[in-house]
């Protein structure tokens, strides 16, 4: 397998574009456009910006959990909805980690606030509790005018980043966060790319190389094509439950040093797609590790709370740092990034979410203010929710009762499911499943006959893509293809969310079952 | 004057980050660092990532809106707070186009329906008026799950993007407008900046060249910088009110054929930060103008409803390119941008906006949707906005009224202050402004003594950030220097919003005016 080279471009996704409706081809598109401006008596030009006069980074952007798959996905929708007959009533899309879209009900305290922060009025209601009213209150202080319709700080509201440093320090036993470390951000994902920005330099040799986990979440891999930074690839080991070995870090650094500059490793604990709660042992390996080479240490903890195995704790890489000692907790350069969008409340709607970065340099940091500025601020109703992610209603609050319940029974769920699927796919033959000890993805491998992956190269699509797109077609279940992550080659695997309702979770664990036995059979 | 680099850095920025607590001196840092660890027994390295190491075009990045000035103003804020003395009780920030942030009230239509989507349970509440619950339901519909916490498509909820296309075709009188051309984004600046960064290619001679008007919003050229395009300078013409003249335009694209390849024109109108409304005949002899030299066209129209002076009205790009007849209409490729942070909403916090493509070639179109997909989609919320935005009450809807009221007032004070701005500047000895005809914003041109000018330099800032920083110390008035927007050599300027109440706007126009009389006997 390649140790270095970018997850080979996803050839599928593109040709796969061609399903849409505006995928015109090529060059009847441009004799038309020609002929147009010919028959205006113009000079024939093209399009002032077309494929091939486009940024190139941006064409080698592939982001597969809303890739070609899902576009059909929507296509099929629509021709259910238009009549047309299919051996299933509706697209079941198990594609993307959104809880609310498959039924989860929003926790109702941060709505009641939420809603008391966009309408003041409601503020005399007596339908609102006195504590969600409280908070309203507090977060309308903080906003310029008392409206969540004003401008924020650009690094976030103070007080929000106030509560996010008491969150961490509660979180990591008492462990020091200042809240100046703190920056509020449009989801993760916002925060994950500008931290990534500031980082890529140099050219040919020099240029920045990040380490990221194979199989990957994609934005990573997009991110590094968008800044032409050098992904270097380090495979988890699927046979150990997909835990991370040192020294694969060792020969992906090492390999890398020979071309580009390895400057950051990437982190996903829990992991996504892949459910690995990491042990307190490979964290403290990773540190190490990230202070011997050198690297910038990005810590992707957005499933914090997404915890489900017995024996499994989540453990936040700052915690560990600073239990190391200051040889380490003074000197490793890091950010951690959180989400509003996943545990319990699943708001990925709001767009909300926060890094703390840990030992940056003061001048960086200041670029690092300078930079989020010029977009103004994250969204303030993203920023409203994880205040009240952070500082939920405590037990002598009259909300905390119903809040609790709520959440309990969300994460219950959540790790009901996460049993359930791991048990039911580990029953196919064929079908192997590691058990989703967190976050919200199942990562299966799946075994496919050799004629099946023959008739999919025949096809030009990757053996996993034609797999998904079938059941898609037969079942109207939507998953996201293995190669979309990236897999050690000769591997085939796909990404499901166990997000579904439980009974519909089941009757998708038994449709994706027999269709794979279906298929099976159907090539063999 | 300089035609085609970027604007110089603005070298008061970075000199002014020291004020800056976290600004440790570089040297002393590094010692620091560097004995830390010797005393650990480890070889001696610096930083992972620090200011040489980082990303440059991050670090060329000026955005003056956000800058020193304003970092200061907040510095000041806190010693107010913390009881130190001052010649003033609380600092104005006229710095920022915050609607809200200057005391104008949320719009009570738009809330309602935000709450109602908020928490649905409202939905059942009888002090919301029926449109405001047909409109929340209608949003919800079209959401995930039946909930703004769930994620939309990436191009944005295709029913709020329906009503966009309406709204645009009754705005051009029955010019069609086709929905799948419409983005929804995080706030227009994140529509133009992922325009740019798709237009962005090439090296040396070769790479894009961007032609901005100067002065010029600063979110241009920090992306500018960020994306390491190529910044081509226009100059408005201050004697005949900002207004764009083609020979101008001529003259900076011809300049820079010679260093890079000129591919985009962007455009602001109603002006930010110079106020003006363009013509009818300008818009015509600009698309001309980018067609004859086969430039992309970006519109910045996001103050499309704020035009104030007699005889001034908006006119589209797209519609005056449709007027044009086919030989623009079908040719011309063009981006227009609009927002809820301005007109009469000024809903800043919640980060909406959209934009249209016309004419963009349909395989750039799906690279461009595959892009804004990697960041899964804009805020919900922000969206739900929008809709109302762009679909308000009608007539026969029980809350017309009421929002008509709401904002005809919020657009008559904005029209009354716009004139009264203008007038008592005027009488001002050394203070020239242009009649503020639309957007937010004077930009007035300012006489400063030698003296003034000679002390700034010695000071190490240009002149202008030296007069603005002593009005704030001095008046507690936050503005902008006309330098971080660019100017003419040897002008100076600043840019203010003309948002604050009609008396606090007084008050400001007679401190400045004052301290401007002050300032100039000073130094006289």
């Amino acid at each position: 397998y390649s140790d270095h080279c970018p997850l080979t471009p996803l050839k599928w996704a593109r040709q796969l574009f061609l399903i849409n409706s505006f995928s015109v081809r090529r060059s009847a598109r441009d004799i038309t456009n020609m002929s147009q401006q010919a028959a205006n008596g113009l000079p024939c030009r093209g399009k002032v910006l077309n494929l091939d006069n486009m940024n190139p980074n941006v064409r080698r952007v592939e982001y597969a959990v809303r890739g070609a798959i899902v576009q059909r996905a929507l296509q099929i929708d629509k021709e259910l909805k238009e009549g047309v007959k299919k051996p299933f009533t509706e697209v079941i899309k198990a594609n993307i980690g959104d809880a609310h879209a498959m039924g989860q009900k929003p926790i109702t305290f941060l709505r009641q606030v939420l809603a008391l922060c966009a309408y003041p009025d409601l503020l005399d209601d007596n339908k609102f509790p006195d504590d969600s009213k409280q908070r309203a209150r507090r977060i309308l202080e903080a906003c310029g005018g008392h409206s969540i319709g004003a401008y924020s700080s650009s690094q976030g509201i103070e007080c929000i980043r106030q509560d996010v440093a008491r969150y961490i320090e509660k979180r990591d036993d008492g462990i020091s966060s200042d809240p100046d470390n703190i920056y509020l951000a449009t989801g993760a994902s916002d925060a994950i790319v500008t931290m990534l920005k500031l980082l890529v330099c140099g050219k040919g040799r020099d240029r920045t190389g990040v380490m990221i986990s194979i199989p990957q979440y994609p934005l990573y891999s997009a991110a590094l094509a968008d800044l032409a930074a050098v992904q270097i690839n380090y495979y988890l080991d699927e046979d150990k439950c997909w835990s991370l070995d040192i020294a694969e870090l060792k020969r992906a650094v090492t390999a890398a040093r020979q071309h580009c500059n390895p400057r950051v490793i990437c982190i996903i604990n829990p992991g996504n797609p892949t459910g690995q709660v990491q042990s307190r042992q490979c964290i403290e390996d990773v540190i190490r590790f990230a202070k011997e080479e050198h690297l910038f240490l990005m810590a992707d903890e957005v499933y914090q709370d997404n915890v489900y195995a017995e024996g499994c704790k989540f453990h936040s890489f700052k915690r560990v740092l600073f239990e190391m000692g200051p040889e380490y907790s003074t000197t490793v350069e890091m950010a951690s990034f959180h989400s509003t969008s996943k545990c319990y409340m699943g708001e990925c709607g709001f767009r909300g979410g926060y890094m703390e970065v840990i030992n940056m340099d003061p001048e960086v940091k200041a670029q690092l203010t300078k930079l989020v500025s010029v977009r103004l601020c994250p969204p303030v109703p993203g920023q409203a929710l994880l205040d009240l992610v952070v500082n939920p209603p405590q037990p002598d609050e009259p909300s905390y009762d119903k809040f609790m319940k709520e959440r309990t029974a969300v994460l219950a769920a959540l790790a009901e499911k996460a049993g359930l699927t791991e048990q039911i796919f580990n029953t196919v033959p064929g079908i192997t499943c590691n058990p989703v000890q967190g976050a919200m993805y199942t990562f299966p491998r799946i075994t496919l006959p050799q004629k099946a992956i023959d008739k999919a190269k025949a096809e030009g699509q990757v053996p996993d893509m034609f797999y998904c797109m079938k059941l898609l077609e037969e079942e109207g279940i939507c998953l996201v293809p293995g190669s979309g992550f990236g897999q050690r080659e000769g591997t085939f695997h796909f990404r499901m969310t166990i997000l579904p309702p439980t009974e519909k979770l089941k009757f998708v664990l038994q449709k994706i079952s027999d269709f794979h036995i279906r298929f099976t059979q159907e090539f063999s």
